[in-house]
């Protein structure tokens, strides 16, 4: 088991959970089932049996950043965490072949395991054996897909048929093919054969044999790889990696190899999973109350019926609501049946045509430093709550069209302007004019919050210049 | 003509348009049919025929203030509208009743008429004819109202049923009954029969006649609106009233005088009428997109059918709704069915038991000065946006539990600290510590905005000490 790595594909920008999820907070970073965002349970599922020093994270450019802060949960430990940067999603192929390449540097004889960073599987130490299974079966050389037993005829899912006996010595099966997404008869066929599994898009293997079947199967991609490998570890890796994408193909790694590989066996996984693929999916997974209804939030209701309602701080009421989902944050709510909720990315689209900011950014937003949250934007000015970690600071800088006033509300305030150095208090202010170097930082033991005003003619996030920073932005 | 004083009742403190209505800011105050509230449209409706002063608005005590600033459009002559407070709501009768005393006071043979504050009629060349032809009736003694001729079975509505003829030599016909709202079947029977007209609460008579017939039908009340006469312009008068209210019962004119008297006439209405008396109302009034639905504000849709769908600034996005209502406010969303939309008020009641603060209050509140905007409150601190008006000032003011900063986005302030005087620019600031005398004032000729920031152990609105106040607070 000391061999084993684990790539955690974390591109996806579903639009599928707006608005709760945003262009820059995806699926993969939301808390919707669970104690902790799909990517931390997805990480800490490895506990015990993969170290962080073993884990990679694939992810897009855009993402990346957000998702290193996302695992600063896991203390200084998190940095061992790899986390690799697609310039654009290619879907699964490429990023597998990517971090593959990666693994392969280290350890040219390891096994893999590849798993989505958005799904969820509440029995760890289920998943845990029957990785163990897998293994068996991966260091023969085989290409081991987790398969999930149905238990219903599910319309949402690909499926996988395979042999109704294990191969001989293990608790492996053969794979036939691959199916599509069925239509509810079809399903209910599969359910009753009892030899169609669900594709849990999870798959075991060495990252030789993986590598090898895309060489055969995907050459043209493989050559790719090949030329991103040889650039890997020098100052020619970056840009060598975005040429290669930018004439790189989507592909998945089930068609573009899976299918196609003779050496592709299927293990019956003993692990619930579902992912948690759209919000009627979240009936599965959480609790209800008696009428059938998901509620969160500050919400108020009257006779709703098989519902899902979440709501934020702002309140939230409804009256005889039947089969419907209702999403509400901050800035923007989101009401249809649920059955019709999938369309919803028609409406991100709209947006995104339009310019609207609602589609891709949440009105609070995430940095390695804390976070802030915009509570008002107006002509000429804008308002937010800032919150700084502890012993955390903002980078050295400077606005070119506004001018700050910030009035600290809890903890302590060390400000840097123009060279000087000071401390403000909660219900004290200063205040930091256009075109002047400055710097804030919590230098205590509590968070700092601080309000502050921005005045000028331009007031948007890109006015900024960093001179120093902790984050290497 | 010149002898018709209007009374308008404002009272209502409706719940049936929340979380757009709020207890402090009624359905009459709203824009939501028309291009102005329904108060001042329905003031509108007298120019021409009724001046200013001899316009008198009955509401509550609690609305009082709220709506002379409401009147506040109709310039240096908002003053000549005499506002009369009643203690707490007692229906229509006592309303009437006391403002009847007012009227008598200066004209004894005055006509008054009598129109709710929050109903639409678009028509307004049709009412002042209306009114003029129940002149006649008024002046020969009758208690005339005003019928509505139904268009549809209406059953929300009550009826009366008058006398196919008109009585000779008037355009005014016999009333014969008060109806109930009626189920389907009825009301359709109605409709045929051609002399069922709607009651739209919409009456004119002589001073001395209506007081007679309270006198006469009415007994009790009589006594009370005598004794609150006496008091009339003594400094026993406010006393009075509070007392005579406390021991009055609620009543309707209808019931308590029109359903009683011989001499009462209706006048077949030639103006449109709406009592707008809940969302689903609105279909009457308003235009329709080509799907039947009322799209207001920041929204986008899909695919909705037949709603009512009323946005604000924020985002509200919907997917396949049919014949539901979505309310949409800065702190605050309702969604219903549109049959259901009634139910809203055991909403607002559970909020009121509960302590909320959305069934009362709105995020903005308007004051004689200008508004303010709660953009977020916490833990010790609040943070509001203020808009003083041109040459308006705040009260000279103390609060014992916080700290204001002030943050200057608009405008120039005049500040008053401590008996210090002193100007503030945008893009500046000040501070206000805690248990400092303190006064905000705007003496320039454009809006003054500010930020103000609220530190203290107690942010709430109770916790200040007004010394000079211009508004008489």
């Amino acid at each position: 088991m000391d061999k084993i790595y684990a790539v955690i594909l974390a591109g996806g920008s579903g639009t599928r959970f707006w608005p709760l999820s945003r262009e820059t907070w995806p699926k993969q970073m939301l808390q919707i089932v669970g104690e902790d965002t799909l990517l931390r349970q997805s990480v800490r599922r490895l506990n015990g049996f993969i170290p962080l020093d073993r884990v990679l994270i694939v992810t897009t450019e855009k993402l990346g950043q957000d998702i290193k802060i996302h695992l600063n949960v896991f203390g200084k430990n998190a940095n061992q965490i790899k986390v690799i940067k697609e310039p654009c999603g290619r879907n699964t192929a490429p990023a597998i072949g990517l971090a593959s390449l990666y693994v392969k540097k280290i350890d040219p004889e390891a096994l893999v395991l590849i798993m989505p960073s958005d799904h969820l599987i509440k029995k760890v130490h289920e998943f845990e054996n029957d990785v163990r299974k897998a293994v068996e079966g991966a260091e023969k050389g085989y290409l081991v897909t987790f398969g999930i037993q149905p238990n219903k005829p599910e319309t949402g899912y690909g499926y996988m048929k395979v042999q109704k006996e294990s191969v001989p010595g293990l608790t492996l099966r053969k794979l036939h093919k691959f199916v599509e997404k069925p239509d509810r008869e079809t399903a209910k066929t599969y359910l009753k054969e009892g030899n169609y599994f669900w594709n849990s898009g999870i798959f075991l293997w060495k990252v030789s044999k993986i590598m090898g079947e895309i060489e055969r199967y995907m050459p043209d991609m493989h050559r790719g790889l090949e030329r991103i490998e040889e650039s890997l570890g020098t100052d020619k890796e970056r840009e060598t990696i975005e040429a290669v994408y930018s004439e790189m193909d989507s592909q998945s790694i089930d068609y573009g190899v899976l299918e196609k590989s003779y050496d592709v066996l299927t293990l019956p996984a003993s692990f619930d999973w579902s992912d948690v693929g759209n919000w009627p999916a979240l009936d599965d997974v959480l609790e209800h109350d008696a009428h059938g209804n998901i509620v969160r939030g500050n919400a108020i209701g009257l006779d709703n019926h098989n519902s899902i309602l979440f709501g934020s701080n702002r309140l939230l009421a409804t009256i005889g609501l039947k089969d419907m989902v209702v999403v509400d944050t901050p800035d923007a709510t989101f009401i249809s049946p649920k059955e019709r909720t999938q369309e919803v990315k028609k409406v991100v689209e709209e947006l995104k045509r339009n310019g609207k900011e609602e589609h891709s950014v949440h009105r609070t937003v995430e940095r390695p430093w804390g976070s802030y949250t915009v509570l008002e934007k107006g002509d000429r000015y804008k308002i937010k709550r800032i919150v700084v970690k502890p012993h955390e600071k903002l980078s050295l800088q400077v606005h070119r069209h506004r001018s700050e006033h910030w009035v600290v509300i809890s903890g302590t305030a060390k400000i840097t302007r123009n060279g000087e150095v000071y401390y403000v208090h909660p219900n004290e202010s200063t205040y930091i004019p256009v075109s002047t170097r400055h710097r804030l930082e919590n230098p205590g033991k509590v968070p700092l919050q601080i309000i502050e005003v921005q005045n000028g003619d331009y007031v948007e996030e890109d006015d900024i210049e960093r001179f120093e920073d902790e984050y290497g932005r």
